[in-house]
């Protein structure tokens, strides 16, 4: 029996979605972030030594990264090999989108809110008018020019087809959701319209909704 | 043919020692970083879109995300399965760490860099005082508390084995050099002997050795 320890507003929401879309059983143990800080419980350092979600039980096995749980669960239960193709242009890009997504997109997401966050916390105003500074260079010097270049890549590559590897939905798709509703929350989009209509293809699908009703809706990302 | 496109000082010496692990025979196109900026050179862009290393090319195909092109290489050319297992434990720990590598490690270590050099640049000093400041803050609140239980959970695998997926050498090893070394470099590793070990094995190996001398040494990761 697998067993999703979801934590709410995560990574773990396309888990749910996978799950979901493979029709599996599951049980769902929910956590919930500090609403101060929005760190995950503790307690889900119990299940993984990282305290971080997702992570699935299965057995008596225990996979955490997203990444690794997505190629777990697809040899174990996509019988149909329906979310990941086998061989062929179709399968390096699965693997490059399943990298792409926390290997470069995910990080820089991740920085650039904690760099819109920095100066958000009470201090002096003379200081916060500083880190509003450092905020903006920061941005402007390092995260900008890597995540500009990528979003034109998702961008284009989803101006020649419906999903990431072709007309097909994969779990590549699955695992770049996040990152992309991510980026939609911190950065000016209009200008991607091939990424707005993906992210509607994503809220339209059936398994999809199923997770959102049973993991909540993302927000605040 | 196989070609890397080899940045100086990158997450690319761990394709070439991969390809030196896998004794390969492949060409190799090197690029240097900007010598003021360390960005790398515009020309890698030609490659692929986003400019990064590694990249390879194999006849017509082009394959980037270090995750993406170590599965592809094994794949196609570990015919004895020497670098991968293909089943059980060994095959979800391979996964685990080869997505950890980039998915979770990495990320902290760039954020710390970018931190660590915030302050650096030229600015009044009571700016500097204040970016120094803000600058230990994020890295007190946000990345020591993600990194340490991180770097402790290497370290207690170490303990139990040679490599992290077993006796022998995986290529979720290769992947995981990189910012192991990077770790070595930005923080206090004296309270982890086995990853000092781990460390010293990798540099004692032919291939690493041959890849350092075709690709240039690690430094100021």
């Amino acid at each position: 029996m697998i067993t999703l320890h979801h934590l709410n507003n995560s990574r773990s929401q396309r888990i749910l979605w996978l799950l979901e879309e493979l029709g599996l059983e599951y049980g769902i143990k929910q956590y919930q972030r500090d609403p101060v800080t929005s760190s995950a419980p503790e307690s889900l350092k119990a299940i993984h030594p990282l305290g971080k979600s997702p992570v699935i039980t299965d057995g008596d096995l225990t996979i955490a990264e997203s990444g690794a749980i997505i190629e777990y669960l697809l040899d174990s239960y996509d019988t149909e090999k329906r979310l990941r193709s086998t061989k062929g242009q179709a399968l390096l890009d699965y693997r490059y989108w399943l990298h792409f997504a926390e290997g470069s997109l995910m990080p820089l997401l991740v920085m650039k809110l904690v760099m819109m966050k920095m100066p958000k916390n009470p201090m002096p105003f003379f200081v916060k008018t500083i880190a509003k500074a450092l905020s903006n260079k920061v941005q402007e010097m390092f995260i900008s020019p890597r995540l500009t270049p990528q979003i034109e890549l998702v961008e284009n590559t989803l101006a020649n087809r419906t999903w990431l590897t072709g007309e097909e939905l994969s779990a590549a798709d699955i695992q770049m959701s996040f990152p992309l509703q991510a980026s939609a929350t911190r950065m000016d989009l209009s200008a991607f319209p091939n990424i707005a209509r993906y992210l509607k293809q994503i809220d339209a699908l059936p398994a999809y909704q199923k997770a959102v009703e049973r993991g909540g809706k993302l927000d605040t990302l």
